[in-house]
């Protein structure tokens, strides 16, 4: 029988994760629950109901896994523990300083249930974290170096919008090269903020603003931009809706270490994404996590758990024997 | 109390596990076992006895985790079992075709004596693995591409020694930068063997010996170099010993796939090594996993296990909440 999977909340992420449903033939979309009326809602896999999110306690017999797909800001710390007594979770939950917090409610919370929850699935929370790990538990005297993009940061283009005078915006996050480079030299570099990325925003004006207000708006706005070098591009409505919709992104794990008696030999371990679609790649991480929560409980385990957690080997669909003869 | 390490076997590798064993605070290097007389074996830890490989039964009680240091095509298929009757094990068996059998004879003597054996550890088969298995699984419709080197390979090394007329030599492995390109592209190319890989040969000659006769017999040598563009260079015996005495190696995992409803999306993951000794980094991986196998242990599993079967919060010495806290 084929995993039962239920998306809540149905907007990039959820979207992302009905296609990688349908790339893997032991999972099967049950239902997919919205906040907005059910009525106005299309989604394209073919007799797959849509449901108020209200009414998802009674689907409790009828989804294996539900795959928590609202942010991180809100949503995920009250809906991710509510649910995780109902049904196996997944989120992508991903303020980095709240981690522990949110993994001491969805524990007690799947305990409670006798479920299975894992939290901050995806990239970084997600692949990006188990490579440090690997890395770290490998190299033991290095340096980590962790690089964003290049890539659509949505948080940096919501806050470009805010801005007075800005229709519409959006945001990349680059990595610089040149420091890219020299951890790959094995220089072991102190970097600043501004040394390792920088950020390019492409703006669309609201008629009459001052060009020369917004860019020392942007560009001075602290936290977001006043650390980094930030270029501003001004650019009409129609060119950003043909060159920037998309939400690329990606970026790339360093460990740069030593090993030999005197530590006379380097190493450098190296882990790089590039994402035409930040939603759909993490999508398809929480739809594999999906799997191994699902086969825990088969094996009675309950409670919370992270990708540093999870065996790799739960995350496939082949078995421990095909695994070891086509992969090992 | 530490975990009580014993390495069979004093080569390169375990030369390399005395190194790591030394950058790891919850480890302690009990003994070292050997085939040589241990009169003659001279190791850098002060205060760890050299044994003789046939009394390695004697320190059942005294050590936790024997990290079995030989050569995979006749040390390891006999050893391994064979210690892990008596010890919690690990290994770096790398003979790809075999490793379900030697899977199934580990597990075997493992269960037997109530032990864990983890085996096929390394950089590939190992990490390479790990990588190859989650990017499978985050991305099923996809394609794979190992590349490896620049890298010393010892079996063409040793290959190219046993040409008549040859003193000493060293192969490198060298993975081509189009092939590469390509990929990261995401062209999807079909590479042959020859488009992936080229071999450098550094050969010093015998007295006398027909450098045009040696060069042929390489490169048209079958298995080895026929399928590859080969380079031999002839250098002096000084020459190989001052620039070609290092181990270096290394390589690339890519994975490059699609999602979206119709695959309108790309995506590359790659990981990649670059490492100034292989045995040592391989060492390094072998004493993370000898954590992990005492952990196991620790929680009453027995048996043969992979990497795949591993979860990566046990290969590091910190705790679950501290890993959340840090590397999430």
């Amino acid at each position: 029988m084929n995993i039962r999977i239920g998306i809540l909340g149905y907007g990039n992420l959820g979207r992302g994760v009905e296609c990688a449903i349908k790339q893997n033939a032991d999972m099967e979309l049950a239902a997919v629950f919205t906040r907005r009326d059910p009525a106005g809602v299309k989604i394209q896999t073919e007799g797959v109901p849509v449901c108020r999110i209200e009414d998802a306690a009674e689907w409790k017999d009828k989804i294996d896994v539900m795959i928590l797909c609202g942010g991180s800001a809100t949503d995920l710390p009250e809906q991710t523990p509510q649910f995780a007594r109902l049904f196996h979770v997944i989120d992508s939950f991903d303020t980095h300083a709240r981690i522990p917090e949110h993994y001491a409610n969805v524990d007690a919370a799947a305990k409670e249930g006798g479920k299975v929850g894992i939290i901050s699935v995806g990239w970084d929370p997600g692949m990006f974290s188990l490579n440090r790990l690997y890395a770290n538990a490998i190299l033991p005297e290095g340096k980590d170096y962790t690089f964003w993009g290049k890539g659509v940061s949505q948080g940096h283009s919501d806050a470009v919008r805010r801005v007075p005078g800005v229709k519409d915006a959006k945001q990349y996050t680059i990595p610089v090269d040149a420091a890219l480079d020299a951890v790959r030299n094995g220089e072991n570099p102190e970097l600043t903020t501004r040394q390792k990325h920088t950020r390019e925003c492409f703006v669309v004006l609201e008629e009459g603003a001052d060009p020369a207000k917004v860019e020392e708006t942007i560009k001075t706005m602290p936290n977001y931009f006043a650390d980094y070098d930030t270029t501003v591009h001004f650019i009409s409505e129609e060119e950003l809706q043909a060159e920037h919709s998309g939400i690329p992104h990606g970026g790339f794990v360093l460990r740069s270490g030593k090993t030999g008696w005197d530590g006379e030999h380097s190493h450098l371990i190296e882990y790089s994404l590039k994402l035409d679609s930040n939603p759909e790649f993490t999508s398809s991480v929480l739809v594999a996590y999906a799997r191994a929560a699902y086969r825990l409980s088969q094996e009675g385990q309950s409670g919370c758990r992270t990708v540093f957690d999870i065996a790799p080997a739960y995350l496939s669909a082949k078995s421990g024997e095909e695994l070891r003869k086509t992969m090992l």
